[in-house]
């Protein structure tokens, strides 16, 4: 078997990944909508939790120690778990809602308005 | 060029074009690891207006409803986006981290303890 | 002294020691606005944990078993701390600022149009 | 009448102001504490977005800004709002709770270890 990599695995394999685990346990029942968005976004609170009182600078330090980064990969993997699980429950696609995201941001941040300006689009 | 889906889009090519669309912009400076953990919980929190005051039940049909999933299908692409960012920037493998949790995942939630109960590990 | 509850304590009052908790610790240099706007996002993450596979009805049973209900009552404490001490840092007034936002509602969800209705004010 | 602010107000003015206007909407249906928690860190998602970009420093002045202070202050008070309803829903007293967290976190806290420090309690 090859190596499991982000070069190897393809969107669909890590959603027949996640659905198994769910199947398994027959916790789709539990999946609503409603619940995986809560779910999603307990998590990302999570992620935030490691980086509460640093400057973002010392942030992108905290994200290399030895000692954080296993804890940051693994929250991290708990939010895109549930964003995948929401895509199976409701038969999204996420290669393609991500592709037409990007294009739509192509228009509301065009490279020569944008370009080193984090401002909103509402404000550009 | 094939079709761009689940199926045929790696991780690995998701995350060139998230980079790519930053580095267009020069937004990588914004892009520490504390901000971009910030902007994916905004953005949960953008997915969780979708389901606020309905059941459970009632979110499987939301997210069914033609008028919102597309609404819906966006808010899930800019969470996965900055959690695609998030990996960019720290370096993070999400296929590895991803296959990591759910062993980690299978050891904390074993099936026979687990099947149809929603319970915390800490309290199976 | 009188005994603390919601009838004997002003706002103020409660500003007052959240404020005196952090400068005690002289944690003030931490509070930016945007770190405290992330710990509270933090906290309210946890509070949502207790009840992310629940029903809203059965959630109501949950807030009430005693076995959780401190538990409950310290999370939703860390959040309403947290918006304390935003405010002491931003020097808001908590009540003008919630007046304020009723009497806006009371425009956007008349009591006619609104009522027994949980659509938002742009779709009623 | 006084004039309402941080000073005059009572908790239990401020929750019968909230519960009021639920109320008079047929809005407490809706209002389960797994919508509620919900809904307030949905809000609390919409505070962070002020702050997304900025560093802690630039956060303290963009606080300041005419332009901005309305804005932050109405969505500080969404989620003070939505705690207060918590409150109001699931019958807990919002000051009890706050001192009592505050006792907590002082022995968690002490003085003397966390002065000057933002390491979590368990690093202490």
């Amino acid at each position: 078997m090859s190596e499991i990599n982000d070069a190897t695995m393809t969107v669909a394999a890590l959603k027949a990944q996640v659905q198994a685990f769910a199947r398994a346990r027959d916790w789709e029942q539990f999946h609503a909508p409603k619940n995986l968005s809560m779910a999603l976004a307990a998590e990302a609170g999570e992620l935030m939790e490691h980086f509460l009182w640093s400057t973002p600078a010392e942030s992108h330090a905290a994200a290399q120690l030895p000692a954080k980064r296993a804890e940051i990969a693994a929250e991290l993997a708990d939010i895109v778990i549930y964003a995948i699980e929401f895509a199976n429950i409701t038969q999204l696609d996420l290669a393609s809602a991500i592709t037409t995201k990007l294009a739509a941001n192509e228009k509301k941040y065009p490279v020569e308005k944008a370009r080193g300006n984090s401002a909103k689009y509402t404000e550009l």
